[in-house]
C-alpha cells in the first residue's frame, strides 16, 4: 500500500458556521441539480427542519451523455447564494473544471470533486490552493491506493480541510447501479485521519436501499451522510430515481436520528 | 430482475437446537479448519462463553491450490461429533460433493455450500433433496439474480431451511481480499423472505475490519454473523491472516451485543 | 504468481483419432445442446463437412436457473454415442458431477469441464484420475492463478492431457456477455506449456462478434476454436442468442481458414 | 445501448501529412514521457525508420501519485517542436487540463486525451473546438456506451476528427495491468464509423506480451497501433516496464509488416 508521504493521519477539527468537522455529524441533503429558486429555496427550509445541516444542490453536472441536463451553471450559483442568505446554510456544490474556480464560487463553503473527477489532477492541485473545505468523492473505479494519492494531490498544495466520500464502486453487479463499499469508511479513516462520509443513493441508485445503508454506513464510523432530496423526485431533471421527498426524507432523518446518537 | 417463481417472500421460524432460526441472532463462531480434537473442543468451549451458538468448523476445505492444506475430512466429522456430544453446540460444516451427503453427516445441524459452490448445480440440488438447514453463500461472482436462482435449485426440490450469507465479492480493489456487499442483506432479505447472515473476515481478509463491518451487518438488517476464531491463528493450517484469537472474539462479543439488542 | 509445481512447461503431443493435439488446430463444433438424434448428426456432418474436426455437444448443461432446460443427460450421450459411430467424429461434452464419469462417457474423446466448474476441486480431481483428454474452460470470474492451480488439481492426479479454454471474464462491461481475455492464450501457453483454444461467442453473447473474435484468436497464438453451430438457432433450447447456422459456419470457415494456414 | 444522435456512423477519410487517417494504417511510437531534447530525437528517429509513422511523447503527465515525475510540460512541447522540425514526423501529445489548449499546441498534430480524462466533460467540449484531429482514449472503467458518449461531447462541438483508441479495461485480473478488450475494436467501429487504434502495451502492462496482442489487434480490425518506445527503458521516468528499446521495436515492426498487409 502506498507510503503517504504528506498526510498525518490526525484529524483536525475546523469549523464550517456552527458545525464543528471532524467532531459532529455531517448531514448533507438537497436536490442533485438546482432546477430554479423556488425548488432550491424550499429543498433548503425542508432539510434544515428535519435536521440536515449542509444543502447540497448541482450547478456544473458531469452527465454521460452530452445530450442530458447539463445544470444551470452560473444561473444555479446565484440562487444557491440568495439561498444560503435567506437561510444561512452551508452550501456544497461541485465543480468540474480549474476555471470554475473564481470569485463566483466566494459563498460557496465546501466544493465537491465528483466521482468522474478524482483523476482530474489539474482540478485537484487547484482545489489544493485555496482555503476552503473539499469534499473529494471516490471515484467509481478507483481503488483504496488512487483515492489516498488523489487525497494527497490536495492536501500537498496546502489545504488540509478535505472530507472524504464514499459512493459505490463499479463492478460487475447490475442489480444496484454501483457496490457501496462501505469497509472504505474505517479503511480511509485509518489511512488519512480525515472524516468520512458516505453517499449511498448514488452508490445504489434504488430508494428503498438509502435507509438501511445510512444505518450501516453510521454502524461502521461514517462521520456524515449525503442524500439527494427533492421536491418532487419524479419530475427531477436529474437522477430522477434515487431522490426522495420531503416526506421521506422527514422519515428518514427520524429513523436515523437515535442511531447517529447511540453510535456517537 | 428474476421473476421468482418458487420462494413464498415469507419467513418461516424453525428450530435448531434452541435457536429459533428466522428470529434470533445467529451468531456463528470457531476455526477456518478443524485441525485436531483439543483446538476444536477449546473453540466451542470460548465461542459458547462469549455466546456465540453455532460452531463452525471445516472438513473439507476448497482450496485454490492443489499443494494447500485440503481439511481432515471423515476425521474432522468424527472431530466435530464428539464436540457436539460433550458441548451440546450446534454444527455447521462445508461440503463440496454430492458424495458427502450420506450418514456420517448426521449429526450435522446445519450444512454450508461455500462461495466456489454456489454453480455447483448437481449439488445444490442434493442438498435440496435433505431435511437439514442449509446456508448458501454467495458466490464471489455471482450477481444477486444468479444467487436467488441458486436458492430456487435447493428451494424447489423441498428443502426450504435456507440461510444466505453475504460473504465480498470479487472486484478491482485489492486492499481488501473482497469487497463486503452489504446492500446485498437488505435485498436479499426482500427479494427471498429468508434470514440473511454475513460474514466479514473472507469478505475483508483484515482482521481489524471486522469489528466495524459486523456493526454496519447488524445495523443494516443481517441475522446473523460469521466469524472465524482459532486458539492461535497465526499458526493456523488455513486463513492465518483473518481467524481472531479466543481473546479478541470477546472482546468482539462485548462491542457488538449492546449493538444487536439495540437493532433487534 | 504462482510457482508451479507440478507442469513441466512443455508441449506434449498425443492423439485424439487423427489430430494430432499440440501441433494440429483444433475446432471445435456443434450445438450448444445436444437436443434429438437428428440435429445431433445433422450438425455433426454439417461440421466436418466445413473442415472442423471435433464435435461439441451438451448432455448435462450447467444452468443459471433450475427451470431452464438442464440438457438430455443420458439421452444426449446414447445420441452422441450414435452421432459417432456413424460418422466416426471426436466428440466432446461437459459433465458437472463426479458422479457422471462412469462407464457411459467411455465412447467421449474428450471431457469438458465448464467455467462455473473450474472451481469444482472434487471434480477437478476426479477427471485428473482418467486417462482421456479434458478441456478446461476458464472460470468466468477466475484469475490466470487460479486457472493455472485448477489446471494442477487435474495434473497432479496423473491426467496430462490438459486442454486450456479462455471464454471471457466477467467485468462490468454489459455490451457484450463477458469480455474475452485473449492475453491469457498467450500467458496460459507460457505458464503451462499446454494447448490454449478460444470460445469466442460465450464470451462475446453476440454472433457479429465471432469472426473478428476467431481471427485475432488465431492471431495471437490460440491452438484452436469452439463454436457453437445449430440446425436453426433461434428455435435452440439454450444460447439461442450466439450460435450460428450451418450457412454462416460455412462462410465462418471460409474466411478462417487462409488465416489459419498464414499463422501456423 | 445509446442511440447516437450526431455520429454518422460513416468514416471520412481526411490527411496528417502524408498520412489517409480512416485508410492508413497508423503506427504510433515513442517514448512515454519526453525526457530531454536528445532522448526525443533519437526516438523520433528510431520509429520512423522502422516504419511508425507518427511519433507519441507524454508532456503533462496523468500520475496516480502527486510524488511521480509530472512531464517536462511546456519544455516537452518546446521538445516535440523542434524535432518535429528536424524530422518532419506528425506528432501525437496528451493534454489533462482545458487551460492546455492554446498557441503552444499550434504545432501539435494530434491532441490525445486519456483515459484519465475521458470522463472530463469540460476537456472533451474544449477539445470538440478545435481543429485537430484527437485520440480518444478508452476510459479504463468505462463501458462501450459510455465511450461512445464521450465521443459524442467532441463530436457534437463540431470536431468530427476523432480516433478511438481501446488501451484495456480495469478488472479482477492483475497478472495483467489491465484486460485488453479487443472486442471493442470491431464494436466501436461499427457503432461510429470512426478509426480504432490500440495500446497493447498499457493495457497488458508485460513487454512479452505487446506482439501477439498487437498481431490480435491487426487481425479483428485495429486501424492502428500505438507503442511506447524509449532509448533505455529501464532508465524511463514513467512506465519503464512497459516501453521497449529501438532492437525490440525493430523486431516487433519486422514481425509485424507481413501481418498489417496481409489484413489490410
Amino acid at each position: 500500500m502506498t507510503k503517504n508521504k504528506v498526510l498525518q493521519n490526525k484529524e483536525e477539527i475546523y469549523k464550517i458556521n456552527e458545525i464543528n468537522v471532524g467532531k459532529d455529524f455531517l448531514f448533507i441533503a438537497g436536490p442533485c441539480s438546482i432546477e430554479g429558486y423556488p425548488m432550491a429555496l424550499e429543498s433548503a427550509k425542508a432539510i434544515i427542519m428535519n435536521g440536515a445541516n449542509i444543502l447540497r444542490g448541482g450547478s456544473f453536472k458531469p452527465r454521460t451523455s452530452p445530450y442530458s441536463f447539463q445544470g444551470l451553471q452560473q444561473e444555479a450559483l446565484d440562487i444557491l447564494k440568495r439561498v444560503k442568505e435567506e437561510t444561512g446554510v452551508p452550501i456544497v456544490t461541485e465543480i468540474l473544471d480549474p476555471r470554475h474556480i473564481n470569485n463566483s464560487l466566494d459563498f460557496v463553503d465546501i466544493i465537491q470533486i465528483g466521482s468522474r473527477s478524482m483523476h482530474n489532477f489539474p482540478l485537484l492541485k487547484e482545489v489544493g490552493m485555496i482555503d476552503k473545505p473539499v469534499i473529494l468523492k471516490r471515484g467509481f473505479q478507483a481503488t483504496i491506493e488512487e483515492w489516498v494519492y488523489s487525497t494527497e494531490y490536495i492536501y500537498k498544495e496546502g489545504n488540509h480541510k478535505i472530507i472524504l466520500c464514499e459512493r459505490g464502486i463499479r463492478t460487475f453487479e447490475t442489480y444496484t447501479r454501483n457496490t457501496l463499499d462501505l469497509s472504505a469508511v474505517p479503511i480511509m479513516k485509518r489511512l488519512t485521519g480525515l472524516p468520512v462520509i458516505v453517499d449511498p443513493a448514488h452508490a445504489t441508485g434504488k430508494k428503498n436501499l438509502i435507509l438501511p445503508m445510512c444505518k450501516a454506513a453510521i454502524a461502521c464510523g461514517a462521520d456524515g451522510l449525503m442524500v439527494e432530496v427533492h421536491p418532487n423526485p419524479s419530475q427531477a431533471l436529474s437522477d430522477p430515481g434515487q431522490q426522495i421527498n420531503f416526506t421521506e426524507f422527514a422519515s428518514l432523518m427520524k429513523e436515523l436520528k437515535p442511531i447517529i446518537e447511540f453510535f456517537r
